[in-house]
């Protein structure tokens, strides 16, 4: 990650024992929106069409849209998209650019009308919530091992510090969740940061996707927070069979886990952790 | 809170220096669909429409909904509510519902235009992301205090043990953001507890807007977790002077807070707190 895009300079003023402090220098972590498109081919021209705007910390733009379009069930492969690039010209010199077009090949069919979760009007009330709930699934499978090798509950302990070595900018600011993929030697293949903690997967599995490595079967995901549901979606649809939280499990990713055949740990941390579904994978 | 709802019961296995531990009993935070509809009269029937969808730990859903509604500029005062409830059958007995419907006065008049953040279509890339900043933008005020009153800083210490003192569920679960809103004097009126740190705020705010308290300009707002630009955000629409963070701003949060004249502070702990904008609250 350049730390260049993902660090903002403050003045503040600290404050201990009533004390106020003349104005210091310190960092923040960015935070700037990002708008998600795809480029289509309309009767031989490119138009676009906005799918998402995210708030996220600059840098793997280009991974983040590729993992948010596969990640929502948008995207299946690769070869589907034709180039894939920063547009627009920046507000003013130097400032950022905050929108990503992902130009699809001409064979590809968007279900644009399922993606529409708002904005859609009925008369009956005896459903409700049927509809909304369907919504959320963007066609996650089960995770299927290739090999069911057993990972040693050692090597789940050791994930935290190797994600902490490997995290810069929350050493600085404290502000940014990270997601990191690790293969069950429990080396580190890849790690990314954001303000936002769905952006942090999205941005590794957009960078395994855009390497043609899905489904990532074979790997051990470490997130810095809490396990969502949206995150064991996300991390479903990757084919990551065991996701590992340092922070709490909800109810319904608790849930979605054990439906799927995914491995849940949470609270990886001070040397212990919880198994919440798939205990066999832990030997 | 009702515990009840907000807490699922589940099995874990405890592992600590390599050893499992039997099945034992713990508890989750309840993370569940909430969609949010508006009701309309049309031709002198009531039509739904979705508004949005969001991951919420069920409690207050009716004030979420509210406060949703009020932070996202879509309403102006709870006059404009008829009637607010929960909608359809659970899909089993003894389920939640998981649609609250509120249904507005003839007189309100919503511009669902500006609402349709996804799903345009553009020919011109010159502009990209300005339409998508604007769009973020839900008509904040500047704050205006009533009567300019300073904080003393030995206030904000106290703030994060008097709301864990309040915090049930977070005690029991690990998993559950929460925002409070306390009077000048440090005395604590009200707390909300969520998976999702924006609808703890939105609830938060909706109990105040449906009581008719708004704006919130006597208030000092206190988050457990980081400060982003949606939180800056809603606590500008509810007027709200002085955001306290237990964690880390990010660097659009900041902006936001200078740019509308809010008083944001960041890492409340450990006795300690720094300013990063509107110091002249703070004595």
């Amino acid at each position: 990650m350049k730390a260049g895009q993902s660090l903002a300079h403050t003045s503040v003023t600290r404050v201990k024992d009533g004390d106020l402090s003349a104005d210091l220098s310190d960092v923040l972590a960015v935070e700037e929106p990002l708008e998600i498109r795809v480029g289509l081919r309309v009767n031989g021209k490119i138009e676009h069409r906005a799918i998402s705007i995210t708030m996220r910390t600059p840098g793997a733009d280009l991974e983040l849209a590729a993992g948010f379009l596969f990640t929502e069930g948008i995207l299946k492969s690769p070869d589907q998209i034709t180039t894939i690039r920063h547009c627009g010209i920046p507000a003013k010199s130097g400032s950022l650019q905050n929108t990503v077009v992902v130009e699809l090949a001409d064979s590809v069919e968007i279900d644009f009308k399922r993606l529409e979760r708002n904005f859609y009007t009925t008369s009956s009330c005896g459903v409700c919530g049927k509809s909304s709930i369907e919504a959320l699934h963007t066609g996650v499978k089960a995770v299927v091992d290739r090999d069911h090798a057993k990972v040693p509950s050692s090597l789940i302990h050791t994930l935290p510090e190797s994600l902490r070595d490997s995290q810069d900018v929350f050493e600085q600011t404290g502000g940014l969740h990270a997601s990191a993929l690790f293969n069950t030697k429990g080396e580190l293949a890849i790690v990314r940061e954001d303000v936002g903690r769905h952006n942090a997967l999205d941005k590794v599995i957009g960078a395994m996707f855009l390497a043609g490595e899905m489904p990532s079967s074979d790997k051990i995901l470490l997130v810095s927070g809490r396990a969502s549901f949206e995150l064991v979606q996300k991390a479903l649809m990757a084919g990551i069979p065991i996701l590992a939280a340092v922070g709490a499990p909800s109810s319904l990713a608790v849930e979605l886990a054990a439906e799927f055949g995914m491995t849940l740990i949470g609270f990886v941390r001070d040397g212990r952790f919880n198994i919440y579904t798939g205990k066999p994978r832990i030997s």
